[in-house]
């Protein structure tokens, strides 16, 4: 199965393609939802992993809360729930009964219970009941699990009515120090982001009228996918004492007086994944970054002629068990053997359009030679994509070839995002003519519509007018220029320095 | 905070009161549903770790399948749905409007969707897509995941409306290939709970009536608590073609024909932290095995004198880096230093109610002798439960501490497992008259109502009675005497050997 579609040709479609290609998720018979399959989970275990790890350095606990929360607890945030367009699922009854052997539902529930969007509010619930003083404080925790949103037009990775995420939440004495934790943890979102998904990011605030529903200020990550759009990757909220208040998380300060503590929240999600295929993935399917692919290394045995396949099982065998002597970045090289009988052509083009860093074949030949091909995933345009070298000069290789597809897929993703923001806008006028042309997939050459790197008066009335031209403001970075200017939504003066873009 | 009851007084107030003690979990203001905090989380991503490497080992692939079923995926498996007893969350809207000031049910859904009480039906569907020919065959996957069942009688870990578990599905060409995988699986189950958790558990199948819904055979682990109850603690199905049918699963053989699959499930879930606390626990609270321990070391540093605190810190931190060195069983051992700002003798007693196996205090005279003081939480009741070692023979013995620790937990509840199976009743009379005690926790001399191993006439009608009995049949074992007898229950000749029992 090759693509059915090349990016210029029509990018939406080939998101899709390389998906089905690389057979990494499918839409379930269950409205909305997606399947996660083994290529696809197998990545978002690496991530899980890897970002796990780094939540608790900076010492939060995994916990497990509730995915049921009760109406009421939507009820007393309101601001919460106004934001949050209200498209949840609804669960109101316990029980099936067979009616004229017809299944129906049965038995109503007293109240009924929302299937989690986000935790804030049982979280909360549960943080008033273990704060009570400033001993209790911080409070830091993290938890891995499914939310649900009722997306209309649902997209694989993009947007599914049920997606898996991590959410973290945290509660503190003072206002200072729960800033800062949700500024540490947008940090560790953009490292996580650049390190292991190579995938490097933009980062700053969400402007007023676009901060999560009850949040002080949203941080976010930006990154830019290859048709100049951008993609929020993961966001950070400093919740101020308002979730506080709602829910009396309220704890006895060192002076002895009762105050109420400061609360954040923050999560990525598999939307994750969505980003990583629309950030390295080509023309020949999808390409996955070492630290987070689940197979680094996999090994084709050519077994055409049976009076050699014996030999050649053992070479291939061999050259696993010398494998699993490397490491990269501290682990175990990650390396499969695919003895599965099949046509060992369509193994290779199948472990190389999901993305596999290195594909190795071994046959009759190498055995011989002692030797074997490389195919470095990254260099498939290139010449020199199969490398016929020794087997020793491999096993001694290994680890600084993975490190270079890394360190080249993070380079190539940089350059796209330097290369693309366009900062020399000045006018509206300008502004909408640009905008005005279509986001179209642009190998190479050609400038695409893309990021504008441009000025913003602050008004917090513009939502219309950004809908009107199918663009948002992405972030105001935390980098300001603190030159003068014209808004180029308003044309009044203005001195942020914003991010438009397009997105997803 | 210390244990209100011990097992001996209040066996079940004695559960919930190890939880709390131990700060595993909590009912939340979910209805019916706990949270299910940091040192319980903990134990689950151990319990998590350990497994999924022998699901893996054993050729299973991870997957993430929908939690929303539609209603008409249980109309299909008739029997399937009977034997749910129907106590299911019934999702019928997907939205919430504001109707004066008052949050409600919005957007009815076209059909109804169920959340998953597990998940062959919507699995199966997608197994019916994947598989065309008998080359797609095996296929092996597992998925973590949460679920839902409607109890109406919740208790933290062994009962509670959402819970957390791996479920995994199989589907293979034979019948005797999907019967041995269900039996192998079986075999990974009673490993792990061995190895992992020290909980030695009898292996058999169901009998007819207490199968599950739709399946030719269910297989169970079961295990004994130290109230001489039975704890069902994983299960594994062979469902025969049930399934393929009723999904249409269905494949070309090699002879070119069209067959149904063979199908198997599998599962264990969060229930065994309950099995853990209860097989392990004492009246000091928990007892955690330290290949399932989150913390298998806890360093407490005594800091009552301010002169010598940062000389007790830094001789604390010196013995945690020279543990970081240590490996148990392949990994290295987790090791905490318990630097927060507390009395130290209640951080020592909170880590000894968590159970952790080694706590070690350093103080100020530590420092100068180059000592520590050891504390093995399986020997609390014992003189040998404080040592004092010298630093280097402590992390030298790190190791084979843990691996006693690891044994002599197992070895106790092997020795309970066997001491108290009674296989000496031949009658339906002493039998009726052994059950007719009330369980109650005995430590040692007693003989506590239990296990009985005898037998059954194999007849399926006997559930009223067991039932009035507060019995169940737990399993019939794999291993048969083959003798002739009684049965316990309808006094008819029989030669089938069952275990007896009640349980959780």
């Amino acid at each position: 199965m090759t693509l059915q579609k090349t990016r210029e040709q029509n990018y939406p479609e080939w998101y899709q393609n390389v998906i089905t290609v690389a057979d990494m998720a499918e839409n379930s018979s269950s409205p909305g939802c997606m399947v996660i399959k083994p290529w696809g989970y197998g990545i978002w275990e690496r991530m899980q992993r890897v970002l796990d790890d780094m939540i608790k350095d900076t010492g939060h606990d995994n916990c497990y809360f509730p995915m049921f929360i009760p109406l009421s607890f939507f009820q007393k945030e309101a601001e919460h729930v106004d934001g949050f367009a209200k498209e949840m699922a609804v669960v109101t009854h316990s029980r099936l009964k067979s009616v004229e052997g017809k299944l129906t539902p049965d038995s109503p529930l007293e109240e009924p219970l929302i299937i989690r969007p986000t935790s804030e509010t049982i979280i909360a619930d549960s943080f008033s009941k273990w704060v009570k003083s400033y001993r209790d404080l911080p409070l830091m925790i993290n938890q891995w699990a499914n939310v649900v949103r009722w997306e209309m037009r649902p997209r694989l990775f993009l947007r599914t009515r049920e997606f898996l995420w991590q959410e973290g939440h945290t509660a503190h004495s003072t206002y200072e120090e729960a800033e800062k934790e949700a500024q540490t943890m947008l940090d560790v979102y953009a490292r996580f982001s650049r390190e292991a998904l190579a995938m490097p990011v933009l980062t700053g605030k969400k402007p007023e009228f676009d901060k999560f529903p009850g949040a002080v200020d949203t941080y976010c990550i930006e990154a830019m996918m290859q048709d100049g759009k951008a993609l929020q990757a993961g966001t950070s909220h400093f919740l101020g004492q308002n979730f506080a208040k709602s829910a009396n998380i309220k704890f006895q300060s060192s002076q002895g007086t009762q105050e109420y503590a400061y609360t954040t929240s923050w999560g990525v999600s598999t939307r994750l994944i969505g980003g990583l295929i629309m950030t390295h993935g080509d023309d020949e399917g999808m390409v996955v970054p070492p630290v987070v692919a689940p197979h680094q290394i996999v090994i084709v045995p050519l077994l055409k002629d049976k009076t050699k396949n014996e030999e050649v099982l053992a070479y291939a065998q061999k050259l696993k068990s010398a494998l699993a002597t490397v490491s990269f970045k501290g682990e175990r090289v990650r390396v499969k053997l695919d003895d599965r009988q099949k046509e060992s052509v369509d193994k290779m083009w199948e472990w190389t359009r999901k993305g596999t860093p290195l594909v190795i074949e071994v046959g009759p030949r190498d055995v011989q030679n002692n030797g074997l091909m490389v195919r470095d995933r990254t260099k498939i345009n290139l010449k020199e994509w199969k490398e016929i070298v020794s087997f020793d000069s491999f096993v001694s290789s290994a680890s600084a070839r993975l490190e270079n597809i890394q360190n080249s897929l993070l380079k190539q993703a940089e350059d796209r995002l330097n290369k693309n923001i366009k900062s020399d806008i000045q006018t509206p006028e300008e502004f909408e003519k640009y905008f005005s042309n279509q986001n179209v997939f642009v190998e190479g050459e050609k400038e695409k519509v893309s990021f504008v790197r441009g000025k913003w008066c602050g008004d917090n009335d513009i939502e219309e007018k950004l809908k009107s031209m199918k663009i948002n403001i992405r972030c105001i970075p935390f980098e300001q220029s603190g030159t003068e200017g014209v808004c180029l939504i308003t044309g009044k003066p203005a001195t942020l320095d914003v991010i438009y873009a397009r997105s997803y």
